[in-house]
């Protein structure tokens, strides 16, 4: 292998003048970080509002239900007719798991301000992504498992003798069926977060 | 300023031989993608075998529940007393839904296989977190409704007198109870994949 010598002029310039001039790899780095960080800051303020929405979806529901109790007006001298939330070890669970989602999204607020200032750190977002799915197993939870009870309490069932009371308890059963809705307006909001960070996270 | 040149000797080198050598970075990135693709490996093949068994956990919830008909031993001349899950709404919608779990999962396998091939890919892991958290969802709410309603049937409820049928049908709510408990595994299976799919996307 014949051994040749290949000489390269390279101009020496003064030191300053050299740490003007970023590597090409470089810009083009700053290029795509600054492009994906708008991008990912942009997500990160509408996972912040969304947030903001099911704060407000969530504790109106736990609020709505916990206040949907309802006295019929005739009563007897031993019997006085009344509905409320705690009748129901469902709608029970409904109101107490319904207030930690909405506790829970107050707490989250601040981190979700971090992936704001710091748009393309994942930690925080991942860390967001696991929180918000365990908290969205448990407001689907609440929401369909009062949804079965307020279904039974409207429909009954008669191969199982179960009346409806809806007949009687109209104004509790209104308003336990738009808590529920308001929860499951709560999980749509969920899984819409669960899937920003997942996003955020591919383009980091 | 002053200009000098600097002569830099490159040895020249038959071009297969320059084939041969990456240069640097090539290397540097090489190392650490391999690291990262290793892990990510990793991480789709324990995403793989989850969800083998969250296929068998959703598929013997929809079965048991399906098939968790019980006749009783006695009958009058007009009457014979029989449960199956199609006597209520909300067991018919759990057998529903986890065949449709099951049948995702099944659907999703391929995607994970091409994770495992292609560990860095972010494409089919974005898909799958989106799909997972969806079908985490359904699978949820199909295991809270149906459990709200196996409560009731084991318990009843004094206040709206709804009384239990577990005394007389004891197969049958042994059976529904098992197949919601076999739902609610697949439910903790499905957020363990979410949050195998955030750390993947995390660490691409």
């Amino acid at each position: 292998m014949k051994n040749e010598s290949t000489f390269i002029d390279v101009p020496a310039e003064s030191s300053s003048a050299m740490k003007g001039k970023a590597p090409l790899i470089g810009v083009a780095r700053d290029h795509t970080t600054s492009g994906s960080g708008g991008y990912n800051r942009g997500l990160a303020i509408f996972d912040f509002l969304l947030r903001l929405a099911a704060i407000v979806a969530a504790l109106a529901a736990a609020a709505t239900m916990g206040t949907s109790d309802e006295t019929l007006p005739f009563f007897t001298q031993f019997l006085q007719f009344e509905a409320s939330y705690d009748d129901l070890p469902t709608f029970q669970f409904f109101v107490i798991a319904m207030a930690l989602v909405g506790g829970y999204l107050v707490l989250s607020l601040p981190i979700s301000v971090v992936t704001i200032l710091r748009p393309l750190a994942t930690a925080p977002r991942l860390l967001l992504l696991v929180l918000d799915t365990g908290v969205l197993a448990l407001n689907t939870a609440a929401a369909s498992s009062a949804a079965a009870i307020s279904y039974l309490a409207h429909s009954g069932n008669q191969n199982t003798n179960w009346l409806p009371i809806c007949q009687q308890f109209g104004d509790f059963c209104q308003k336990s069926s738009g808590a529920v809705v308001s929860a499951f307006v709560s999980v749509v909001f969920f899984t819409i977060l669960v899937v920003i960070s997942g996003v955020a996270l591919k383009r980091h």
